[in-house]
């Protein structure tokens, strides 16, 4: 019986995107954004296939991140899977040509609906862009429904501007903390960086931000699953979890890949979860 | 791809209330209204603990009704459980010194975020009462609220009118049918109704109303498990499904004796229910 | 081009209610609230269908008055048949134990969404009923729905009361023209009456009130084709139409009914109707 | 840091109204509500005043319960106690000649603006009462608003009815416990309840409703301080705090009264708390 | 009866828009924007006249696209064809002066009231575009208003900027199958492209986006009928079907040329096509 806290809706979906293990509670996320946000060719053409990219949440047990319209088409077939809708998005064609802010695609109200299980919704906050003052209200209402829903709320926190862009501040250890730093403060419940250059940075920002759930960006295709493996050992021994997408998705084993990663963020070394990856192949459909 | 229907949230949790077997599609549901709607004495008094309740519902597997008040303070300990909100109700007490019609105890927005498994609510509709009107008018706010959220909705269809009560109406074959057929009127997905009397009255309220989906009331405590099967295995082949609470929480096995009743949803027989039933008791908490 | 009238949506929706024939504008109806309104049995059991009654509607071609729930569980494969919802209803038992007011169980808006070939909606108007002036209140706010939504609407006249209920009031002429005097005045575009006793009545309804569109009710079972067509032959000379229910589709040849009906309602003689009832017996589904 | 619960202003509010001790979490409450819903004379002339009132909650450090326009008067003074306020209330004039019901006499918004330390608001419930219906609906916005503004809610649940009211069901044990799964069910944080007879009727509450935090009111004026901490002694045992009024503002030592009391909430013996309450008459303003 | 579907509105209105036949379901749209979108003169004279065009739909029974201001003045003469209205819109005069969005003339509230054969809605996104962001919101807020009323949504999805235009950009395969796909992804019923360069672009539309109703532009009058029907024989066997507009309208025999299009659609050869279309004239009005 919980006395001071009635709102269990909230807490349950939590815990439905936390992984409990020796490092205590992480997450791992299955991303994906090919399509709508990247359009990045599928170097696997079957991940164009949603059906194929829910199947391997469904069997690797992970939460998706998707955008409502593929979800609806699909869902009945993959009912289970903890889902994280995103509620803004844009192209990246002629990228320049507009202020970063996405469009915002899905309510609150409607995510809730048309999703039996939905865990959480998404958003986009580009921080020190020019729509940083419209972004920071948009994302005040949003936090203030889905407290009212009991959904948690995941920030995506890019510092980011638009022509010029100037990429080389994007990924900046001291701007990756500011941006988990502001998505905080404006009531993130979880937050989702790019990496912050180097161990040192993921140090930098826990330091900054003591109290907040980091979650770090899967990233460029790694060389090898041992590299992959690698980094997000560091990053889950000083961060909190991971929000993976082409190192899942196109990778040849994808299901084996993700077990490997979950192994990670149980406590288990990179050998471990490199030997996980090595069995024979999990079929996803 | 659903081209035809963008509305998979319905479907999904439609499904996550049907027994998919060789009688088609048809539903169990654990009722527990003791606490509020019925005051009877738990005789197993373990039964009065909603951690038992809901232990029952985990582990059978069946979808289970509850107020909102119970559940928002166990859930988090059997957060997967397909539930069905009550979203009105009222007490036994002095019954007569007010016309039939629960207090609306909540709504549908709140239990969509206070239940991540939501899979539907429940409205009880007094059929003929002195506020029939004012009744169906209610339902019919929920019923479009739930559409758009879209949540099924399952109507208790009674017939009743309070002050004088008239008991010996509300069995009644030609009664228990016209309130399934009312209730389906008004846009009900799933109809909740007294037991019509006998096999007959099964057969009469079929043919009165071919293509709603009627659940039948669990009853009396049966005498026997063999007679409490027998009564389901008539209904199940003639009309949709049961609602069951104390010939299933009160029994001294009661998943076991959830798992026969599914066992004669599935196309078995008494005899194949009994065996699952006399099986070792498997333990709720 | 119709320069003066761009509401074309009513007058599109106005005119599927229509036969033109040498008679000018007339109505024909088929009208089925057994099930809800009344609970008559079904003297033939396949009028329970709501597939029967709908394949009636859709080979007579002639527009069709359902409650909301039987209206989209069947629709799909009905697609095309002119549609009026009824928005309110009650039902017939424990009668007098409360004021003659349908629950609202359905909303313009709603009417419109889930009703894609929708003509008309309707409502009940219990004339000089304990509700009159919530009735009279409630109406308007649906006839200024419809107004904007441009869909017609047709009340259902009647003068009621309840407890103790003045049956004999009911069906005399000077209140039925009443009656339709009052729901036209409300704004109405059609009203639907009893029969106002004999032709004398049509009579006198016409001249209290010239400008009114009526339709008459079907009234009890008439004991042959020929009465039946005989006393809708003298309304729709008189008056302007019919709401027809068990006097069609409990006959035994109901779109033979039907078309017999339609002549009659076109200009032509009770022979002419009967010679089309005689022929072979049209199939319905 | 909590992750899992953002709710945290109502986790604070809940455990300002707890008392931590070797029983775990307890609540004593001063509750006044002579004045409006008890005319009883005060027998100690002070006690009309609120400065006296509120001076011993104060003092003694309890939470205590007003209606609004008494707390509004006086609280300038008074800053840091913390405070529920009552919403509804009733006198006891004419006290049959209407149904029970109390006016809703403040709104959860109003509650949180005029008070600063608010940490709860009440409700008075009358389970089977002739407007039962109608406070169950109230009572639910009650909770939505409060849950919105991450305010506890404690409900006053008794069985009642009026006209004629029957005293003797009241206080039964099986009436006791039936009003506070009711209130539960309904989404009350804290029931207040009747004393269900005897230690016997502590122990059936508690089996009923195993995870309810139940308060129970002081009841009539005990003989004895002996007398009175011996039974609250028996309470805080079974199950888990008192609302009391006049036992404690009526007494000539009310502070020490309190403290007394206190003392056996943490778990303290009636010795124990007899000696704090025989020490120096601790003054009040 | 549809238990786990009640959203029948929007079933019925998708299915008025589809072809069945041997390639499964397909669309054929007939598309007049000449006088708004494009003011390119009408070689046809007599193509300016709304009749004209309305007639050709009705005569040839497909589904017809307007903006609302058309409909409204002819569409009494013509109450039955399946009509999809184009909700926003805007004109080629300065083309470069601003960025690529059209004026909302039109809401879904609005169109689902005006029209009474409404089968879709229809909104023109300029992906990367300047005002993307603007639009995908907009967009958002059409298709859950839609939803609401069971109306399908069709994007016309097109890459495009302004100042400067980069032509070369918008029909190529790799853009015209990410607008697609973000069409998609934001939750469009139907898609209209751009023609994507040639049969190795419209299975690399499908390959990327392979749930998605994807729907081709007539294009660029073509020289010869048989090169219009070897044309839509290629996209219809790859896609869903096309929306046409001079290449019907502008034909000197227009319903014969929308009749073999509709053949090829079926799965019929361009030979059996032409043989429909070589048949004497069918007049339009």
């Amino acid at each position: 019986m919980s006395l001071k806290n009635p709102y269990t809706g909230f807490k349950i979906r939590m815990e439905k995107m936390l992984i409990q293990g020796e490092l205590g509670e992480k997450s791992l996320f299955l991303a994906c954004d090919q399509g709508f946000e990247h359009r990045s060719d599928f170097t696997i053409t079957e991940a164009a296939n949603p059906d194929y990219i829910m199947g391997i949440a469904e069997k690797a047990e992970i939460p998706l991140i998707l955008h409502k319209g593929t979800y609806i088409r699909y869902a009945d077939r993959h009912p289970d899977i903890p889902m994280v809708l995103k509620l803004n998005g844009k192209t990246e064609l002629f990228y320049d040509n507009r202020a970063p802010q996405g469009g915002l695609d899905c309510s609150v109200e409607e995510a809730i609906g048309i999703c039996p299980s939905l865990v959480a919704v998404g958003y986009s906050l580009y921080v020190g862009g020019q729509k940083e003052t419209e972004q920071l209200t948009e994302l005040a209402e949003i936090v203030r429904k889905a407290r009212y829903f009991q959904i948690p709320v995941i920030v995506w926190a890019y510092v980011r501007q638009h022509n010029p862009r100037k990429k080389e501040e994007e990924g900046k250890w001291e701007n990756v903390r500011y941006a988990a730093r502001v998505a905080f403060e404006n009531g993130a419940d979880i937050v989702k960086l790019y990496y912050p250059e180097n161990t040192e940075g993921l140090h930098k920002v826990k330091e900054y931000a003591p109290g907040i759930f980091c979650v770090i960006a899967g990233g460029a295709k790694a060389d090898t699953v041992e590299i992959a493996y690698s980094t997000a050992y560091d990053i889950v021994h000083i961060l909190d979890g991971m929000a993976i997408g082409r190192n899942i998705f196109q990778d040849p084993k994808p299901i084996n890949k993700a077990l490997g990663y979950k192994a990670i963020f149980e406590g288990k070394s990179v050998e471990e979860a490199l030997d996980i990856y090595n069995k024979e192949k999990i079929e996803i459909l």
